[in-house]
């Protein structure tokens, strides 16, 4: 890998392209990847809080578990995208980003539509922390019921390996627009609720969580969630969250490592409850961000690092 | 637009990006374009035979009513886009092409998560001509009804706007190759045939055509061949094909763009009809090769524009 220097052009972020660590403005990738021609890539988002990452390990074990599910070899090993995000970041100097890390099955070598025989490519990005809510937003989430779409099923595409196939949240989240929220909730061909771009949803149903067991995908702050609910002896469900449930629920909350657990305080321009942030979401929320200097869940990066 | 020249460089093809005309090697879009990282993008495909378009209009068409239909504006109007089409075609000197015109969300403006406020992108290249079967494999496609997976349906995403969604198509892939054949043809979630990668199918059944209705992206070959089938005397018929009829049907064939009518000789390892291609595609074949003469299907290239 070539040198790269924490300089003004890095301040939006740093991203890595053939092996090279670049300003993330510049980085580019070529038109013919079947990444973009095929959406045939996955990819993983590691928040990093305070100078450190959080659940590393889990993200690259999904990451890496996606890849082999997708039947593509990735071209750097574990250790060698462990010391990669952490040099994207270090050339960032953030210590709050937002880190993606993609695999995509690489272009056609020439003339050729079959998939086995591509270089599969490895690129990331390291970029200021993303929320989906912003936290000083305090009146929550207005979530909009989508019932122009359904969510992709998962015997089509399976939504437990991260992908961009993402036709059906964007018209979700332009009809979540059209009907003056921001924040759609997608439901499966069954009814049933799943998720919204980029976020899982819970419902605090009988001071119990509930959240949907299949067709989402299994978010690493939903798994969070859960463990921290155990923690604090609340009861947790994964299983199937009926569309009603949303509208009967005392709190709704959205969990996505771009923001952590945010509360969704409306749904369809009825107020959640009281309208107003819950006792568990909020207390969820904070166990969260607690959950960011606990030594079990963070990896420090190594700013001070000689190889930049 | 700069100037380009048809050079060595341009001979495995030319695109457009950024306002400029490269050699298509050499042609790079923004890792963060969200015609990657949301697949928000449409396209089509046009070819180019005996050195000049096949059906141009009726690809502009498609392609215009995908974008507005993905609420996004494109970057060059109609007459614009032709004219860069074009103008690929000369830059690489090709007289049999495989022209892509794609419009893409772009890139989030800094930190929003609301496409409504990105600038489309449009981007485009030609290449030479490419074969889904090739004309010297007379032995025709053998296809595979896979299992693994179900077309994605068109309450999730629209299959008549031509997208890059092509997971289920690539898993499909996947499975033909390993159960030995090559040409995947997906079913719906109701058990009726759709399409595979890349091309529509039809089957005939006591002489007459049947392609399925619904779930499929409405091909332009698939147009021409119901057009010439109609001038033929052929009777034709738009409706679900259930998948029995694939294994009962005298001839099977596909339609694409790359390939134009291309025989299915087997499915799962067995025969259509004696394993040969069939009468009806043979001259449904030759028609559609014709076509390419004719002048209501056509428009040249203009080889010799001083506009390079
Ligand atoms: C569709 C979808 N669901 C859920 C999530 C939340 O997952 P995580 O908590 O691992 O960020 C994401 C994250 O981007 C997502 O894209
Ligand atoms: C999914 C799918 N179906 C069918 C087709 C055939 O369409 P056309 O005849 O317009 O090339 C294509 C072309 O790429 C396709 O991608």
């Amino acid at each position: 890998m070539s040198e790269t220097r924490a300089d003004a052009d890095f301040a939006r972020g740093a991203a890595y392209v053939d092996g090279e660590v670049v300003p993330v403005d510049q980085a580019r990738i070529p038109l013919l990847d079947t990444g973009l021609t095929r959406s045939d890539v996955t990819y993983d988002v590691v928040g990093v809080w305070g100078g450190a990452f959080f659940r590393l390990d889990d993200h690259l074990d999904r990451f890496l578990r996606g890849c082999e599910r997708l039947r593509m070899t990735v071209p750097l090993d574990r250790s060698e995208i462990t010391e990669l995000l952490d040099r994207l970041v270090r050339a960032s100097g953030l210590r709050e980003a937002y880190v993606e890390v993609m695999c995509t099955r690489g272009v056609p070598t020439s003339g050729s539509r079959d998939p086995r025989t591509y270089d599969n490519r490895l690129y990331a990005y390291a970029i200021p922390y993303v929320w989906i809510l912003r936290p000083e937003e305090e009146a929550g989430m207005d979530a909009v019921v989508v019932r122009s779409t359904r969510r992709i099923p998962p015997d089509s595409v399976d939504p437990t390996v991260k992908n961009f196939h993402w036709g059906d949240l964007t018209r979700g989240l332009f009809e979540a627009y059209d009907r003056g929220g921001r924040y759609p909730i997608l439901l499966d061909h069954r009814g049933f609720v799943t998720e919204g771009p980029g976020y899982n949803v819970f419902a605090v149903v009988d001071g119990a969580l509930v959240t949907p067991a299949v067709g989402v995908l299994e978010g690493i702050t939903r798994r969070t969630v859960l463990e921290l609910a155990a923690e604090h002896g609340l009861s947790t469900t994964i299983d199937d969250l009926e569309e009603p449930t949303l509208r009967q629920a005392s709190e709704l909350f959205a969990t996505s490592t771009a923001g952590g657990v945010m509360a969704i305080t409306s749904v369809d321009d009825s107020p959640v409850g009281d309208g107003r942030v819950g006792h568990v979401t909020a207390n969820l929320r904070d166990a969260y961000w607690k959950a960011h200097s606990d030594q079990r869940y963070v990896t420090p990066v190594d700013y001070a690092s000689r190889t930049q």
